[in-house]
């Protein structure tokens, strides 16, 4: 198959032929189509795939495809990444419920804890992202024109509302992880929760920082050392866009002027967290560091 | 919510308070924002949906949406449709995994079968689609520059080969429909397989007719009488695309001249078949109007 805007950015060959080979097709970045755009799907998926590969059940090999090339358009005729591609049997994913259905049944299959469920941590998550969707829309749209993000002070009632239940859910989810006192949400490892939570902490960090003049309260240490964990997990850094192109993401889709901080710049990661917060997390005993014996 | 290019298209406001209203957005037609784009999945949930409303268990109101628009994007920041909004609960469904999995609980809820699993017809109808978008993309590209489609029996082996695949699975189908005697894949009501498969069968004749000089053998009588019963279900009609709308989406993937004879026409829906196929049904008593009793 030829895809002139396709690059392969990761490949995890490995000589065993019995293990199935899965293609995994992202978005690429509105500013360089070599670069990962900031889809929360294409990670998602990407994470699940990363944990399969490092046991050794499957061969993942990731591809950024540009959607607006006339190239992508003529190959996949309409449909969206995340796309799978399973060639040894000629089988194409092209709808989330399909790729999660062959990672869930990769998954059952060696047993891997990836799909266990957990209602409760499903509720608290499941909200969160729309509100901060809802917080964001509307702090951006009382900004504008300004020169500086509004303090949270200054907002009006209405904007308010969306900024204290996205706090409040952040707060929810803090709670939950201080009860459990696990590495990850289920427990010491990295289910489908977290491959959906990790990615929308991050862009909320990224997109509160620049955006929204926002960070996530300090005093959620258990949060922030969620957000750590996250850091130092191989599946979500070798997945994670760039600072730039996931703010770039969002501008474009908030229709705010592009400059080139973004577009110019060398794509840089952010994934340290605050130093009073890593401070707080040590006095806790709760980084990973300090944790393991 | 201000949607400036969202136009309500179809409204069951009931009187019940109890039942819950689902919203669903689907991705308008390139010709025009206020009809029916020819999104596949867009349809299946649409489908899925006025099932539900069929039999009282939701109230269902659609809207189509231009995704191109700074309205949609603002308000969606990313997300693609099919889209699903439950307003009463606060929740937003961007992904087809959770459309699905909210009309799943809903089925369950008030024992609707709609989401029976049947692996054999499953295995039956999975490679269809696949197949015929490769068959779709190397005739066309094999086409290029010829006044008319070429015919099949003039193509090359390796275009014959993705001909051939698509008449086996369609032959498959065929063959399962007149094994089982059933009005629909599983029974005498639609499941979700169907929701599938009858909007993928529609485009696979639509477009076959139209770019590719093909359509469906005339042979497979049990077929035809599937896509009649199509033809004859609600939930499909009200669904269904016109015409002109299919044909713009697929030469706009494929990177072809689209003429005014789409744009201009009036919109048109085929949802008749041949008459030698139709008397062929009659014949062998197949056809709906016929079997009741």
């Amino acid at each position: 198959m030829a895809m002139a805007d396709a690059y392969q950015i990761q490949s995890n060959g490995g000589d065993s032929q019995s293990k199935p080979l899965l293609e995994l097709y992202v978005k690429a970045s509105g500013i360089d189509a070599r670069r990962i755009g900031a889809d929360l799907f294409c990670q998602e998926f990407w994470m699940e795939l990363y944990a399969l590969y490092e046991i050794g059940v499957a061969r993942v090999e990731v591809k950024t495809v540009n959607v607006n090339s006339e190239a992508f358009k003529k190959n996949f005729l309409g449909a969206q990444p995340p796309i799978m591609i399973e060639e040894e049997k000629e089988l194409t994913y092209t709808d989330n419920r399909e790729i999660e259905g062959r990672i869930f049944h990769l998954a059952k299959e060696f047993n891997v804890p990836l799909f266990e469920k957990d209602p409760s941590a499903e509720k608290r998550i499941e909200n969160l992202y729309r509100n901060f969707k809802l917080f964001l829309r509307a702090k951006v749209e009382f900004d504008k024109g300004k020169k500086e993000p509004s303090r949270v002070e200054d907002l009006p009632a209405q904007i308010k509302v969306h900024y204290n239940r996205v706090c409040e859910q952040l707060s929810n989810i803090d709670q939950l992880l201080s009860e459990r006192k696990t590495r990850y949400l289920l427990g010491n490892s990295m289910t489908e929760y977290d491959c959906e939570l990790m990615p929308r902490l991050h862009h909320i960090r990224i997109i509160g920082l620049s955006l929204l003049g926002f960070d996530i309260p300090h005093n959620f240490t258990h949060l922030w050392n969620y957000i750590l964990t996250a850091y130092r997990t191989a599946a979500f850094i070798e997945s994670c866009p760039a600072d730039q192109d996931i703010i770039h993401h969002y501008k474009e889709q908030l229709n705010l002027f592009t400059n080139q901080r973004e577009t110019l710049q060398s794509p840089t990661k952010t994934h340290t967290i605050p130093e009073k917060v890593l401070s707080d997390i040590r006095v806790k005993g709760l980084a990973p560091d300090v944790n393991v014996h």
